[in-house]
């Protein structure tokens, strides 16, 4: 197979197909949407024989646990599939949005219309719900979209994309808004990101070096989602039950999402009195404390932690420690040790909660929440594509405005300018 | 000079200044703004004596009119630049400006806060001006900023810096916010766009030619002011006068500037009773037409386009001119051929507006209101760093909020995900 011919026919399809998904109107995406959730649902036999044809071959060529769990649909993950694009059809539409009109002294009026990116290319890796999900967020904001899954995942992957081309087809939308690349030739990857002429964007979906090697290689925009290594900072000014509540939320209510606390920061002037309770409860949970030598005076069951454990997002039940003198410290240690994730303080200092917002610069910066809350549908953007840890264009969790544009309108009656 | 060395002491005090520079009160920025225009109307004889060093050394090495008029500062110029810079401290402070805020079912507040960017790098060719413009954006912006002016312009520029600093020095904030490079040395310019660690953005303003080149070697996002290939379109259902006022103001007003129409469109129903007083208004104006087959009939004066012409931005007293059958082969080439610049529409017509406004992918798109009213200060931008043709994050003028992201933030009162 040629991938260079194939990649630049599958750019060529979808650069055409996104000047229609563009001024395709919200009736006819949702019914594409709630269209392709029916096919789901009636050819849900065959998604998951395609899926079983999948695991035998995971399983055969030795993938671990874990992969094969990512890799697994069942009906009920498959009916969960329909919900997600049905979900998708009721959110807003974002394209077309005029926002911030205002006449100027010239007469015209200027403001903004929200605008599809054009299309987005998708590289992820074994879970097959990944499709869907990507499917319906990219064309519900008026995108086409380039998929591009994990090999594992091939042949439940083109079972979903035939109910999605189903889907489009029910709503007289072009089959090539969303196309799921047929081949597991890794070359595609190098070229999907080297097709600004036909690709607007790229989202890598995956662990943090699949991200950094396409980040490396684009020659398009990224929106990346790189790793969560999120602080909780007890602040001396700390309400102890709150405090204690969110470290338990934030770092034991799941141990392997990008949103779990990783590192709790506490100010000194309530170590002594709060850590020991806050360390009982993440001992309880069977959590390994890695601490600073205060923390280790403090707490018998800590280990002494390395510098490296302050980087480090763990997905696992570890936490690094640190004692520090108060707010000042807590930001400049975020800050040089965070990802830029989520960061949340505990205080009830109302200037201490303002300068913790202000200058904890990370996509998403809390107070008095537990940092599990850093999610798409937790922060009612109905569902996510990812969250991004980058500044520029979009930041924390991407959901249909992250994968739009604002172009500016001007409305005029003749006028000229002077 | 080991430029490796020198780029990364640079960066690294950028990094550092852009700590404060985020976190700097809008009085402080202001406060600075208004120390740097002082100093340049006091330091005005420095200025101008640098300049007329930087023109000598250009007469010498036999730089074009063209050029010197670009690098030539005069008593008038130097007092627009302190007056630009008081103009950037009227304008409101984007940062920390929080918006849509809206309480979610979990209890907590979640809304976006705006941020700057970082360290934002600048690259500029002959104007001393876009020093003191920068820096009063990048700073009002909450960024530090590294300026790299044209070689031209070296003396002038170092002047300007002084003063830049002197304001800085006055209002309590690190000299090193705004930097400007001591060297002319040309691998500066590879260096800056390849320091992600240090630069976030990288905004190029000069020819097409250098915005192509940084963009194809930089390791950070560019904000790109590409060329302005924009099109007015007489439709079937135009005003007359409406069409004829704005294809003038449009065409002839300034025919060296970005948003200057270089196209006209005619819908065929139209061509035969307004085209020719269009035509006959612009060679009056000493235009000369290039058109279509169909405009050559209609017009004596025109002489045939070819296929490049409709892909130009002359900035000269040319234009091409093509009679489509209506709005859909209007919108088609305008996608096709235009630099998604500007584009606006003549007509009366109500479906024809909008199907123009939410159709054409350009970054201003207006109906009955001239191309040259895209730009900032009409916008009401206040003052812009250039017009970004591209879609990712900014699009359009690019004033201060061009300059900035949005944080997610989150109030809580001590919520748990459950």
């Amino acid at each position: 197979m040629d991938i260079t011919a194939y990649m630049t026919q599958v750019g060529q399809a979808a650069r055409a197909a996104a000047t229609e998904t563009a001024r395709a109107s919200t009736a006819a995406k949702n019914t594409a949407l709630l269209a392709m959730a029916q096919a789901i649902r009636t050819r849900a036999p065959e998604l998951l024989a395609a899926n079983a044809d999948d695991l035998a071959a995971a399983r055969a060529a030795g993938l671990d646990a874990a992969m094969l769990d990512r890799l697994t649909l069942t009906a009920k993950s498959v009916e969960a599939m329909a919900q997600g694009l049905e979900q998708v059809a009721t959110l807003p539409d974002p394209v077309g949005e005029i926002s911030d009109m205002k006449r100027r002294p010239s007469g015209i009026q200027v403001g903004k219309m929200r605008v599809p990116l054009g299309v987005v290319g998708i590289i992820y890796e074994a879970r097959p719900n990944v499709t869907a999900d990507a499917a319906a967020l990219c064309l519900k904001s008026g995108n086409a979209a380039v998929l591009r899954g994990g090999k594992e995942a091939l042949r439940a992957n083109q079972a979903i994309a035939a109910c999605v081309r189903e889907g489009l087809r029910a709503a007289g939308l072009p089959e090539t808004a969303v196309q799921v690349i047929t081949t597991t030739d890794r070359e595609v990857v190098g070229r999907m990101i080297a097709l600004p002429e036909y690709i607007d964007v790229i989202v890598p979906r995956g662990g943090k070096s699949l991200i950094e090697r396409i980040s490396q290689g684009a020659k398009v925009p990224v929106i990346k989602h790189l790793d969560g290594n999120c602080h909780v900072y007890v602040d001396d000014a700390a309400d102890p039950a709150k405090a204690l509540r969110i470290v338990e939320n934030a770092k034991t209510q799941r141990l392997g999402t990008c949103n779990t606390a990783e590192s709790l920061l506490v100010a000194r002037n309530v170590a002594a009195t709060q850590l020991p309770a806050i360390a009982r409860m993440l001992t309880d949970h069977g959590i390994e404390l890695r601490g600073c030598e205060e923390t280790c005076r403090l707490l018998p069951q800590a280990v002494p932690a390395t510098e490296d454990d302050y980087y480090t997002e763990y997905l696992a039940a570890i936490i690094s420690v640190k004692v520090v003198a108060g707010l000042d410290e807590a930001i400049a240690h975020i800050n040089k040790y965070s990802s830029s994730h989520t960061d949340t303080i505990v205080t009830e200092n109302y200037t201490h909660a303002m300068r913790f917002l202000r200058e904890v610069d990370s996509s998403s910066v809390m107070v008095n929440a537990s940092t599990r809350f850093a999610d798409g549908f937790e922060y009612g953007l109905g569902a996510e594509i990812g969250i991004s840890t980058d500044k520029f264009h979009a930041r924390g969790p991407v959901g249909l405005e992250g994968l739009t544009s604002q172009k500016w309108i001007v409305l005029g009656d003749g006028e000229i300018r002077s």
